[in-house]
């Protein structure tokens, strides 16, 4: 049957549908993506995790490497994704200014001055034909549900904020900076 | 690692090492969550979802289905999560007023105005020993990661907003409603 | 929050959305299910498949065994199966006499009596709260599509025929036999 | 110890032991593949499928992502297969007119003249040192067992048939056309 | 296959075949299981681990995690395993005295007496109708294989030696404890 | 917000921090490498595998398959291994002899005269720019661990003994041959 004839079906129109978009003609190339996002805690919360006492165990370790482990297997979450083979990962944590985030990055909720700040970003290379910004963004999210995890037996108000793309290199579309 | 240190065999210090807890003296109980995530993005990245113009598909069908598939999986990316035989899963998707994330959920940064908001809200049922927090967050999550990855062609400066456990009932720690 | 009260949302109906559908009502019983596929392939090929003369092995015992595999990633692959826990897998592959499938289960197409025809079966079973259709009907479509992969080198024509449902047993439908 | 020195070891012949080829020395270039798969249903089935009233979704939109993300899945999936970078994947669905299946592609028994049948269609690109034939069956077996899954509750008679190879393109083996 | 060859699909000789047994009459208990692993290595390699001087990060921390992780995908793995709802896992490690290792567990030759072993103990627990000792050894493999992975740049002779079953308990088989 | 100014973030120090380590400036190459496992069992074990009398089934076609089928989920497991397109994997499985073992290998207790020994070696190959040891240690370990699910019905004592790297070529750290 040739592949192409279809005489005897009926019409069948492509536009709309969902498909992983043909890559095949890009060339290889480094490319870098970095995201982060932030899990906006009460302040008792981050003092447990600093002081080592949640029961699940060292909540910040665990958690960045969910998010490593997590960024190899984007394609098979995100449903349109290229699997792409990664040349490096990494996932850091660090504590940021509660005022700093009032600031400059979130809202003038007042009761965010008593909260604390959890930010985890995660910086993925490859060298392929698409970029890695979804494994960045999965990496990271991943991550900061993974503090949930490990935190919700003392804190179920905890919120995951601003997964954002951070930075990206390499490929057609070029460099982003994200403004603020 | 003096805590290990061992004479042949047989201390053995537990203290702060990260383990999956032990819940087989649990009862098997009904259990369920809701929790959601929101997507904020340019006007008119709403406009084209609306419209079905994004070249990858259909997002609003593509990430329901994605948090879905992901909630399955949210032990395999979640370290210390029990795996859990799920009995309900559900991804739904819903357009939010500006004004109103801005009154009652997020903050007042003018350039917010001209948002749009997508709301990505999953519930998951079991019937088991804990509970399907962890489910209900992966999913909405995967399903908001799934927007950016569809969306981001025209659009990277979306973030995801606000991934938060809204409900949950069943367990020995009784029912759990957000405030705001 | 009442889950279906959504002031200040924009309206959203979930009529016609995709969701895993909630089995935490029905009880756990004893679910047992049968399904095959057809590989019919060149008469030559079968042969080979005899003489154990394939270059990449053992075409029965490695098409068996992906099959059982396979029936236990079937939630990971269908959409919106519910995990189960299973406790039988088989996966049988047999001969059939063409003139028995020319008569009585495929078609009169001439050419049809000079094909082999491998039947694959498989039987799965659960305790769970919903059947095991889907398991037994992955496993026997991996099975068959591993039998294509392991002779494709030297018979690409080979397709994959009647995968069907033979027989169910268990939980609220009842029991289940394919008439032919 | 000499990896190949084998004094002391019994013999060890691995004529038929089953492997994943070497192809090492295959030079990497353009492949494509595509397959398709039959699911013949009562024509009142197809009747709720087109009118949206399957109660798990959408069946054919489910349907053709389950296919896309199983071809993610192949070498997971199929014990021999190698694991690819995937640059392009669609599943396409249509209805094919029952008369054009009973005159050119199935067989005559005349309970057929009353079945529908839907035809899911993969294609699936790589760049890579070997073929994606097993990608695209798999994608197109996977969109059609989900078609079984959503609509089993109404039709549990549902097979799919001819799942087979229609085109491919790329590699040392050249060009193939499925005859008919 | 000639002991399957059939007549329209009847006899069929299951002797030999590989299954996953049927485990659906059993009744469902608590089962535990304990086992270990050891991972051989220069004293050097042994002092880079403790002072936190692998490339890789901390080798202890995430094999351990690594270990845990692997019981979740014990049934992905080995074939034949059921898949199980576990209820407990937990991945330790311990230095253990070079003199312990040669006088009662391994053996006398000489260049053992300057090597460090490290032990990778791992203790899993289910509710179920089939134990949990391939999980617990699929933990500590995994567990020791991630060692090696991390500290593989400076020590590629490291060996995993005596990987086995130390405990198990519950089931119709009841306890075995290993002797030595 | 430029991704490297950190003013407002508490400090922080990656050292220390696991992560998969940047590959991106290595070049692809040819890569090899073959590791091996030891079970250890009783020769009645022995006896009842070699008589194909094992009830899960053939026990060395599935150890060798499964081993297969592992080294290709490699990095899902080994959290700090890069995903690489394998070219090649053959698991073989060959018995040793006791006394070989007794006298080279392994060691001089008394008991082990009347263990058999089953070797499973793995070899793994790929073009990528790092190395595939981890690939033929985790297909040889899952391999054994196969060999011990199928046969401790009959042998819990059974031991995983000498998990090693036996050869590598490729890469910038060149060819390694294990001594002894």
């Amino acid at each position: 049957m040739p592949e192409s004839q279809e005489t005897g079906f009926t019409h069948f129109d492509e536009t709309g549908k969902s498909h992983m978009v043909d890559v095949s003609d890009k060339a290889e190339s480094n490319r870098e993506a970095t995201a982060e996002a932030f899990v906006r805690m009460h302040s008792q919360t981050r003092l447990q995790i600093e002081q080592q006492a949640m029961k699940k165990g060292d909540v910040l370790a665990v958690s960045e490497l969910a998010g490593i482990m997590a960024a190899k297997r984007t394609a098979d979450l995100i449903p349109l994704c290229h699997p792409l083979p990664l040349t490096k990962v990494s996932v850091h944590s660090s504590w940021v200014d509660g005022d700093d985030m009032h600031a400059h990055l979130l809202d003038a909720a007042d009761d965010h001055h008593e909260s604390a700040y959890l930010r985890l970003r995660a910086t993925v290379k490859t060298t392929s034909r698409t970029g890695v910004e979804m494994e960045a963004l999965t990496a990271c999210s991943i991550a900061a549900l993974t503090v949930y995890d490990m935190c919700k037996a003392i804190d179920k108000d905890m919120t995951i904020e601003q997964v954002r793309l951070v930075h990206k290199a390499g490929g057609r579309s070029g460099t982003y900076e994200r403004k603020i």
